[in-house]
């Protein structure tokens, strides 16, 4: 905390000083009934991470985050939902800003016609059959808005394959304008633990990161926003 | 600490003293992919306190957990799991125990044939239709055992509405002794909230208790627990 006001009173001199950056962290959680929900593994952690070095580097930062157990980061105005549809609320409600991070791991899609009351076991019945509606793209959508688009959209792609070559085509799907590719596969210890490995996809180039810790990846990231923003034109 | 600590060493004198206990707590998670799951609300805090009152009333006590917050209790062995299919086999690993109370929140049903690879949204493709299969009912599994049935088997129902109603067919169906019946119709905070009502079902009567906190509930049942044993023939 010491660290944290230290460099929050140092912050004029801090890069993105002036600028303003939204990011999103941890999963959605979709209701199927008032007890039952679909969610996800995110723990979290990833775009908090972010969250707290922008805020670190001089952005003023807002964190929108679905349910984790990760705190909330020094510094970061922090808006707290659950679903997808909340999520992207909550980024319209956060612009303008400069800098968007999707970080979260948001359901593709939701349950349609959510029941009212908890669904009941029929003794020897058949399982529910779950109709699913697909959930607005956050990225996509804040990418692809005509007025106030934020000037750098950076997504990510979890994957468990063909990462690179998955996370080109979503880069160009979703009209951001850079993709962070991580494994996410089995055994990779990416969902809940403490480290990553990021390639970064950008129009013209994919930058191969080494094996970092959530930490470091954040700071690498918050370092290269930083490095964007000094190369444009005053 | 120290309170526990005092209670472990005084504990020879306490009701339950030679008694083995089982517990369950918590939600399931059922997986659909390698990153997401159905889960559900419950946050462990009933079942969790169930196990500590059992311990303290001096039960030699296990208690089997789904992914919770909440932290282990002081003297009691906890064994975590995710799914329905682990809790169970964890229960009968358990084995044999005089008292079990299926606090757990278990998901009906899981996901048939579940994926391998994280499920890839295709763009303007259909949502997933996902398979149920039905999951094991621990609670009946282990109130019918011919060989090896604890002497005391109590279940939760979690209802939203006709409570006392459903927790009377529910005990019948199961073949529980005891069921505990509490509200967790939206609003009433039940789901990671810190107070219950219960209404507690046995064969010959329906007891309701007033509104109490989840630790309240939890000494009352261990309480009850013991007056039981006390009254059974040596």
């Amino acid at each position: 905390e010491i660290v944290a006001a230290i460099e929050a009173y140092f912050g004029k001199d801090a890069p993105l000083v002036g600028r303003r950056a939204l990011v999103t962290s941890g999963p959605t959680y979709e209701a199927i009934d008032p007890v039952r929900f679909i969610g996800n593994r995110s723990s979290g952690k990833q775009g908090h991470a972010i969250a707290a070095a922008l805020s670190r580097a001089g952005a003023e930062t807002t964190l929108i985050t679905g349910p984790t157990a990760e705190p909330a980061p020094q510094g970061v105005q922090v808006v707290r939902i659950e679903s997808a549809r909340q999520m992207l609320a909550a980024c319209q409600d956060a612009l303008p800003v400069d800098i968007a991070v999707f970080a979260a791991a948001v359901a593709d899609w939701r349950v349609a016609g959510q029941a009212p009351q908890k669904l009941k076991k029929q003794e020897g019945g058949q399982p529910p059959r779950l109709e699913f509606a697909e959930n607005p793209d956050i990225l996509a959508t804040i990418a692809r808005l005509a007025q106030g688009r934020p000037g750098l959209v950076i997504g990510f792609a979890a994957e468990t394959e063909n990462m690179v070559a998955n996370a080109v085509a979503k880069r160009a799907r979703k009209g951001c304008d850079w993709m962070l590719a991580n494994d996410v596969s089995t055994g990779t210890g990416t969902f809940g633990g403490d480290a990553n490995t990021i390639h970064l996809v950008t129009a013209d180039s994919v930058e191969d990161w080494p094996r970092l810790t959530k930490q470091q990846v954040a700071d690498r990231l918050a370092a290269r926003i930083a490095e964007h923003f000094r190369s444009l034109p005053a």
